[in-house]
Formats: structure tokens, C-alpha cells, sequence
């Protein structure tokens, strides 16, 4: 099994997806409001890469079972019914409703990797469950880091190194770009201070700086959610078993 | 003085660029060479982002005193007079010619650089040469890694982190985004290591595959060069005076 990390969704090619397992990493917050969204019972999360499309595809869906969420400069879209807090994506809120989403970094990184074989979302958040279901998936993995306004962001980069250090040891996977040595390394520099790097990376301390503190702790919780959001046909729903997938 | 590091041209936007010094790093294998060519007495190096750009170039400046260089997968390119080993561009080969210069990586890079206010080029070669330029000029700092074929290369990221500590400790440097922070500390995690990683890293690697294991020592010397190459109307020249340029 081979693992690579891309940095930013811009350096990753549909060659590089073929075959394997994509894994979009947005710890700052779509992972997180996405996996939440999700085990409170919202019916499936659709990503879309912009605010506009999002009203669109509502707009043919119907308001009725029907949410927008999602964020531009950290902030709810005017129009939209939810933003990219996962505090707000409580289960009287999403319970049964189909939610559009559209982020700023995470939803255009999980529609470009609609070319993998397979794409699932991971974090902090749902870390020993995305572990469980790429090994049991066997296949190669593409990890790709949201990052933030196509630059590198830290504690995306971070987390993919988790990611590799969980299917690195007993897991048979493979070191096999610079990106996952580097974050692999990055990792380690990192690994007992996660709420303090989700506080001084420069997105963290822009959420603060908005009123978003409290999400920060949220995101930087290990294992706090035990489910993968799993993309099929465009729509994330929760994988079927970890592991066993659909 | 501000100081981003871009793990990839494709992070850096023109206004990222604007009234910075941007400093191209592609430490396997263009900045070395580049240096070791204007060193030895080349009168310019142009660097065009493509072969059929160099050979067009090339066709109207008269190939009496041009030389075309660069390599394309490592190895001379078919027509050109020299490929990308550093090695290559001794003072009997480039002494008062002008090369134009293509290779895969590093020489897009610089030529996406142009809209900064100053571009130079650094590596470990030349790296207190350029410390000392960039205090002097004295401007925010855009480091440009040049990466691989579009993606995160470790070799470039770990120098990126070495120019940020050279500029960041008594050199006012502010660590200024995630970029910054990552290399500094990946290049705290590989700095007594340099020779090792530049021969662990992928690209290292794959050159010492193809035969050029000898520029590897060469690449990852520490102020080997003590001269600064600053691009001025599209051609490098080395900079006058340490730090004074121009």
C-alpha cells in the first residue's frame, strides 16, 4: 500500500488518483462539520465547489429536505442555512435533511477527487476509523490536504502525517512521496501539541479571531467520532462498517 | 520583514509577489547550477519555461555565443549543449556565454517570479550570500520552492527552512505563513543531516539513478559559492556586492 500526501488539491493530477483511495483532509473545519453532520443524521452532504452551484442544485432539489452550508472567509454565505461551524450542525438542525455544501478549501478538494477510486473524509475527528477502513480497503492512498486559499496549511499537512504514521506501522503502507515523509516528520514535531498547533496555524488563529475559538478545540479532538464519510455518486453518506465500506 | 515560503510555484499568485524579493529554490539541481555557471564566468543565464521556447531564443540570438542548457527527466535535452549538472558548466564550457537555460522545475519558477519587485536564486551553495542579500535589500521575503513536476519536494522545503532561520534570527525575519513555520521546522529535524537528505528525498534518488551521484555532495554543501544571482530584464546576472546589488 502505497501512501502519498499532496499538499494542496492544486498538485494533485487524475493519474495520481487512478487506483486509489483519495482522503480529503480539512481539519480546519470541513472534516470536522462533514463528520458531524453526518453521525447526527443528516441523509448525505453533497460538495459542490462554489457557493453559486450550491444554490443551483438547491434550487432543482427543493428547500423542503434540503440545507445549504458552507463558508466564504470563515463565514455563513447569505442565503445559505448553515456555515462551517460542525457546532452547528446539530442532529434537530440535520437530522434527515440532504445538506449542499459548499467550503471554501474542503468541498472544491472532494469534488477534484471524484477521480479516485474511492474518496472518504478524515481528521482529528474520525482518525482510528479512517485508519481501519484503508487498511481494510487495501488499496493505495492519496492524501489530500485542503489547505487554505491553495496554499500549504499546516495542520492539514499535520494530520496527513498522523495518517501515515496509522498505516505505516502495522498497516503496510508505504512512505512513497516527499509530501508523506515531510508530513510523516512534521507529525512527529507536532504530535503532543495538536490544540496548540490547531491554535497557532494561520487559519486557527484566524477562526479565533472571528469568534470560532470553541471549534478549535472540537477540531483537534482524536477519535472524538468513529465514522468515515464515504463518496459515492458525488454524495457523502457514513461508510457501511469501518472498514467493510458500502 | 515578512518571510512566506511556497511549497510549490502553483501556491504563489502575483500579489503574493508584489513589492517582496522572491527567492526561487530548486536545490537538485537549477540553483547549483546556475550559480556554478555565473560563477565560472557565464555572462547571463535566461531561463524560459520551455525547450521550444529555448530553441526559438536560441534561433534568434545567433548561436555564436548562446549555449542552450537544461534536461528534461534529468538528461540533457536533444539539441542542447548542456544538461543540468552543475558539473557540466566549468569556465572553458560558459566563460562569456550566454545560456539560456530550460529545465522542468526550477526554471519555470523563476520565470514566474518576474512579478516580484527583485528575484534571486539561493540553495545551499550560496546560502549566507544570500542571507546577507536579503537583509540589505531589506524587503518582505516570497521563498518559491520549486518542487517536482508540480509537487512538494523535501530537499527544497528543508533549505526554504534553513533561509527562513538565517533571515529569522537576527535578521528581523517574521515567520509569516504556514509555509514558513513547516520548513523551519523540518529544516530543525534534517539540519545536521543535509548529505542524508538530499540523497533521501525522491528527486535525490532518482538523479543518483541515472548517474548523477556527484552532483548530490555537490547540491547539499553549505556555502560552497559565495554570490547571489538576481534576475534583472528576464536574464541572471550575479548581483553586485553582496547585499548592495545593482
Amino acid at each position: 500500500m502505497k501512501i502519498r500526501v499532496y499538499a494542496t488539491p492544486r498538485e494533485v493530477t487524475d493519474e495520481d488518483l487512478r487506483d486509489s483511495t483519495a482522503v480529503v483532509v480539512d481539519v480546519l473545519r470541513a472534516s470536522s462539520t462533514i463528520i458531524t453532520a453526518l453521525e447526527n443524521g443528516a441523509r448525505e452532504v453533497v460538495p459542490v465547489a462554489t457557493p453559486a452551484e450550491a444554490a443551483e442544485l438547491a434550487s432543482k432539489a427543493g428547500r423542503a429536505n434540503t440545507l445549504l452550508g458552507g463558508e466564504r472567509e470563515g463565514k455563513m454565505i447569505e442565503g445559505f442555512d448553515l456555515g462551517n461551524s460542525p457546532l452547528e450542525y446539530a442532529s434537530d438542525k440535520v437530522s434527515g435533511r440532504s445538506i449542499i455544501f459548499a467550503s471554501t478549501n474542503g468541498a472544491p478538494a472532494i469534488v477534484r477527487s471524484k477521480q479516485a477510486e474511492d474518496a472518504i473524509i478524515a481528521s482529528f475527528n474520525n482518525h482510528s476509523a479512517a485508519v481501519r477502513f484503508l487498511r481494510s480497503a487495501g488499496r493505495d492512498v492519496s492524501i489530500v490536504c485542503s489547505g487554505r486559499y491553495g496554499k500549504f496549511s499546516l495542520e492539514d499537512f499535520v494530520y496527513a502525517g498522523k495518517l501515515v504514521e496509522g498505516l505505516n506501522g502495522n498497516g503496510g503502507g508505504e512512505v512513497s512521496n516527499d509530501g508523506s515523509l515531510a508530513a510523516l516528520e512534521l507529525f512527529h514535531r507536532y504530535r503532543s501539541q495538536l490544540p496548540e498547533l490547531v491554535r497557532s496555524c494561520l487559519h486557527g488563529r484566524y477562526l479565533a479571531q472571528i469568534g470560532f475559538d470553541s471549534d478549535l478545540n472540537y477540531c483537534a479532538r482524536v477519535d472524538s467520532h468513529d465514522s468515515v464519510p464515504i463518496l459515492i455518486e458525488g454524495k457523502l453518506r457514513l461508510a457501511k462498517s469501518n472498514g467493510k465500506s458500502r
